[in-house]
């Protein structure tokens, strides 16, 4: 295994410009490296941030310009040091592919809040490529090694004990990580912190279906994870029914939670409630019934990725409770500081999910045999599909059948790229 | 012990108008009920809320009305069936001298946060008279039984069971309660709810330093404890450096924080560091010092109780760093979403503290040898140090000298109440 001789080339679909216009596009991928896996897709889901990042409306974009970051795929090569991924495994990329290792968000393994992360597109990788997503036929992805992090009298010891069995090469790099750890003792303040950009797709799980987990999902089971809100009965609130509003529903429903979803119209109510499976369905601007439900909600999360209100939302919410953010929203949010400090409420955000939230709420999923509520389209349609997003015409998630849209050979008869 | 036929003639200097202006007034305070504790006032703080409620900022000011929410008292009569506290011992009364009981709020032991608390002044007790604070000669205040909350069921089998013994009356409001539980079984679903306004000030406790400890410190207390920033080792931010302010640096260092005092000009560097021991002091204005500082603290105590803007000091915590609002801002507050979803940071609020944490901070400041920075007033003094107070001229706390100001006798040569 391992192809370190020669650069792979592949065609994926890239915006070349702001119009954020996708066509075919001929590029080479990395050599595949020890700690590569090389991944090919099969199919990719389409978030609202690849229409932000194609259409350059953060105005940092780079083109030309491969987006997608809910991969899923079958491994068809590995690295001479990759263990846990085989070739023939379904596999998972999602929205960062690398990150420092050393900063705090790093050793707590919330890779997604390291400064130094790196996207899966639109980024620039460690190599000085620019990355590129999973509208593509073939990505090469780091499974990375485990890392061991201790401190450096520690390391200063036991490369004074001749003893020391088992021990590879010692990397002393800003911080101290040790390769090949699986000999080192617990007892010397060591911690084994394992980042794998490469998640398994458990059996089960039908890999159309994993795609919108890898952001989408994960982007509302961590903060229910990590702000303590997973025990059954709990009441939470869904605030916009989008691609990742509906996995709202769909993962508090499967907790056990009592779940409202608020929405400003009564329009979708029948599908949140009948399809989705909601216990309530509250419309914002219902005086009376926000005021019946005042003080009711454990959690709200908030997917709105315009401008609202807050202090509505806020006097929903009982003691403690928590208003999760995750919809970037460049105009100031606000509310006067009693909304918070009579019932210790907190507004608060969350962003994606780290690898191993993503890896525990796939097999949640499985668990649970929870779906997410998804339209395949083939790669030809993605532009239209971009458009039908962009107007939320979709219930809930765009899904790229990759592999069955036959890029490589499109590209062929595609004009020049 | 208890005097249940006769009202009590007390003199307290009120407010009669918006002006705010205090001068000697007598009335009555209720009969001593049975669970009642009559507390001679000794010492009593003086914080930002009641010049607030003497001059109608709040537009719910009813007057006359006699401020003061930092008790610290003798008590010099008890009722029938008050046996933990005996005439001779030195309590506190602090914001609240009443609950529901019945709420998620009261049943967790929170009671600040009970929709139906009832103010220690301007406010209206459950006998219809109006709660009169601590700048006065006495208190009447109601030390609460021990209440057991369970089941209707239970109640049901219990009162069906002619072998039960030990239990009193049963009554039944709303929720069930039982007096006299001790002989209840545990095993029958059932959880002692301890709500007690009176509480001992511990020996070892000057009672002036403990004045206002019962507000301006339990209110910063409070938060550190609830959102888990109490171990050693913490990086804290202090913004405004007040009442509340100075028991937030005191405290914090009590635990083993690092403190940062964080304020909008150097005037206060030197009495922040040398007097108050914080380790930093950062200047607002100051870019280059607020940019260095970044990503640095686990939470900020935000105690300014005017508009301010939030995201210089979003961007001085870290992963999960907490912004706690403890200052009324009436003018909304604001932030872009991404400032609280990168870094998954909250702003959150609380307010004061409850009964079981005032009685922790209590012990807390004895074990710790932890000391509020007061001035320590006459009663004749009160509308000086209220105009002082106003302009931030007091170093940190007023606190009113009630029992040495003799206020009944100074009463009797003052003009017609």
């Amino acid at each position: 295994m391992g192809s370190l001789a020669s650069e792979r080339t592949v065609v994926g679909w890239a915006a070349r410009d702001p119009s954020g216009h996708l066509s075919p596009y001929t590029y080479t991928v990395r050599n595949t490296g020890p700690e590569d896996v090389v991944v090919k897709v099969l199919y990719c889901g389409i978030c609202h941030t690849d229409i932000h990042q194609a259409k350059n409306h953060l105005g940092a974009s780079k083109y030309p310009m491969v987006p997608g970051h809910e991969v899923v795929g079958e491994v068809v090569e590995v690295g001479p040091e990759v263990s846990k991924h085989r070739v023939g495994d379904v596999v998972g990329v999602g929205v960062i592919v690398g990150c420092c290792r050393e900063c705090r968000p790093c050793k707590a393994n919330v890779e997604q809040y390291c400064n130094k992360r790196i996207w899966s597109y639109n980024d620039v990788y460690t190599d000085g490529r620019p990355t590129q997503g999973g509208f593509a036929s073939t990505m090469v992805v780091d499974q990375n090694k485990q890392y061991l992090n201790f401190d450096l009298d520690s390391v200063k010891r036991m490369r004074s004990n001749p003893s020391r069995k088992g021990w590879g090469k010692v990397w002393v790099q800003g911080n101290v990580t040790v390769e090949k750890t699986h000999h080192a003792p617990a007892s010397m303040g060591m911690r084994m912190d394992e980042k794998r950009f490469v998640v398994p797709i458990p059996a089960g799980l039908a890999p159309e279906q994993a795609a919108p987990l890898l952001c989408a999902g994960v982007t509302v089971y961590s903060p229910l994870k990590h702000f303590g809100l997973t025990a059954p009965g709990l009441r939470g609130g869904i605030l916009g029914l989008g691609g990742v509003g509906h996995m709202g529903v769909k993962v508090a429903k499967a907790m056990g939670h009592h779940v409202t979803v608020i929405s400003s119209s009564s329009r979708k109510r029948a599908e949140a409630v009948d399809d989705l499976g909601a216990d309530a369905y509250l419309v914002s601007s219902d005086a009376d019934a926000m005021a019946a439900a005042a003080d009711s909600l454990d959690y709200i999360i908030d997917t709105v990725p315009v401008h609202h209100p807050l202090e509505p939302y806020l006097a929903l919410l009982r003691l403690d409770g928590k208003h999760v953010l995750l919809g970037v929203v460049g105009e100031p949010l606000s509310f006067v500081s009693p909304m918070v400090m009579l019932g210790r409420k907190a507004v608060t955000g969350s962003f994606i999910g780290s690898v191993d939230e993503t890896a525990e709420l796939l097999r949640f999923c499985v668990d649970k045999g929870l779906t997410s509520q998804i339209e395949v389209v083939k790669m030809g349609y993605v532009n239209e599909a971009l458009e039908r997003l962009e107007r939320n015409d979709v219930r809930y998630r765009f899904v790229v059948d990759v592999a069955g849209s036959n890029v490589e050979e499109a590209a062929a008869g595609a004009p020049d790229n």
